[in-house]
């Protein structure tokens, strides 16, 4: 967290939905002065009750002014924020996927927005998260160090990138994902509920994020529209590709296809940014009652071994979980012999 | 496990790979006498070493034949088992999409194949899953049964399905979400560490099962080449109208194909098939070592709350890990309250 000496506060922040209540938040954790300001009175009551700062007075004269509304009401908001700014605030923003005005830097927490609100903030949210600072061509080195400040008294991490990077970079992670996702989703939409019933983990898992809000989705992906239409260019003329390999039969250019999506898969960094270790999942059936979990994390825990991923299998019709345990794989056998010592079925 | 009176074996299992020996595990576990049938010698050896019955000499008549190879070597492998069988002898197999020879019945486990080997089988792989049975045209009503019988031995749940109507089901569950998973992935595999950087849990999320073997799934989707065909046809038209949407700024537009694809999200049946009840995730703050998941999973399940889903998240850098407890939208509360009392840090 250092770095904070350069903010000092106060710190207004304008929208207090998710992102900006939570920055709030962590602002206050860190004893910063917190100026709130919502165009929605109710909003702006929940985040004040929530211990997340003061509304804003007209007298009051923040360091940094945090935008974090809407991407559609963005463009005004820091318009307004830059008028009544004093000489010396700066003036950041966290939703906007375009090139900041002249005199702000924008700064993108990565963080999904499946919840909204201020009643879903919490300080803890950006903990360890990649977070993109953004400097706009016009920006100065200062408030750039303020606004990475505020990044790292958040917790998170932040990644310097320009605002054409970051574009791009939020379009191949986010919004083309989504849209991805959000096409295998309307595969179901209306199908009959006998496929659906074959419905596995895989595709539950591609499209998990399509449950998003439209609303909001439409106003981001919109929002990156040049990016997002390049990348869905390229994907779509892979797809022509995939399909005609798949009509034609061509099996050795479907499994190139397939490898390609393979590396893809491996080029994700690991876990805490480090290089991907080998992992290999212990698998564990566990009665699906209060109370199983618990013992076969004590039991788990009492193995020595560190868990670093967890998955339950959510089959329909599955009386029984099965339970995934990812741990190094040098540690599997390890984990494996401890459970099966104290009861457990495992499997490879 | 109704219907086992019908299946009174010898069961032969052709294919000692995951899938067919972990039905001879449970065929064993049912008491009933398996053969086995590999044209990988070391294979066989380490099938019949754990248990999973012995190898079938030219004398053993088989009441039930279940071929489990991989896709390419299926047809003939069907063609051999129904050479050789006796006047009596069920033929299935468990890996075709094609509509079945006529006196065979295909069944299909709906299990990933992230895993491969017969030293990854377990006798509880199936326990709950979806298992399509298919009866072919020619099939007889007791070989269905036989079949039937033989899904629910191995604790899965049969889903009658004519091949046909199969076929469409897994392209529309399986193959088109892995094809359009591993083109979201394919975006990442030449791209610059920066953008990876910003990879949050969605991207994994949606591009996990393109980590499957592109062998195996070139043979798996190409087996089912006119339904996947067909359905990634209309994938891609609804595609382009995502990218028409996008490109000419057409917010209403993406809002409402996204909103199309939330709606197919809701379509998927909820945990053992009962409708979706709503659900609400608690999120802790745990720290990223040993024993300390073990804490938080007896803290819970000394709360009495069911928990029905578990997602570590796992972005780089993070040094605290993020734990996300699923649970029944009432009991959220509960659950919040009892961590915090034995002090947790959670958010909403």
């Amino acid at each position: 967290m250092d770095g904070s000496s350069v903010l000092t506060g106060p710190v207004e922040i304008v929208g207090t939905g998710l992102i900006g209540t939570s920055i709030a938040l962590a602002c206050r954790r860190a004893g910063l002065e917190v100026l709130l300001t919502d165009t929605a009175p109710d909003h702006l009551r929940t985040a004040t009750g929530l211990g997340a700062g003061r509304a804003r007075t007209p007298d009051d004269v923040p360091q940094l002014v945090v935008v974090a509304v809407p991407p559609d009401a963005l463009g005004p908001a820091i318009a307004a924020a830059l008028d009544s700014a004093g000489p010396d605030t700066v003036v950041t923003d966290v939703g906007s996927v375009k090139a900041p005005p002249l005199d702000a830097v924008a700064a993108h927490p990565a963080v999904s927005t499946e919840y909204s609100g201020p009643l879903t903030a919490s300080a803890a949210l950006f903990d360890g998260r990649p977070w993109a600072v953004t400097p706009g061509p016009g920006a100065s080195p200062r408030a750039t160090r303020v606004v990475d400040a505020l990044v790292r008294l958040c917790g998170a991490v932040p990644v310097q990138l320009n605002p054409v990077e970051h574009d791009r970079a939020v379009a191949r992670t986010s919004h083309v994902p989504h849209l991805m996702a959000s096409l295998v989703a309307g595969t179901l939409a209306a199908a009959p509920p006998e496929h659906l019933a074959l419905s596995g983990t895989g595709v539950r898992d591609v499209t998990r994020v399509a449950g998003g809000d439209p609303r909001l989705y439409s106003q981001i992906i919109g929002g990156n529209a040049r990016e997002v239409a390049a990348l869905l260019t390229e994907v779509r003329a892979r797809l022509d590709l995939v399909l005609e390999a798949v009509a034609a039969g061509d099996r050795v250019g479907l499994e190139s296809l397939l490898g390609y999506g393979q590396a893809g898969t491996r080029a994700i960094p690991g876990k805490h940014g480090a290089a991907p270790e080998p992992m290999e999942a212990v698998r564990v059936s566990v009665p699906d009652h209060p109370g199983e979990l618990a013992r076969l994390f004590a039991d788990a825990g009492a193995s020595g071994v560190n868990i670093e991923d967890v998955r339950i299998d959510h089959d329909p019709g599955r009386p029984v979980g099965l339970v995934e345990l990812d741990v190094v794989a040098d540690h599997a056998e390890q984990l494996r012999a401890a459970l099966e010592s104290r009861g457990w079925e495992t499997h490879r």
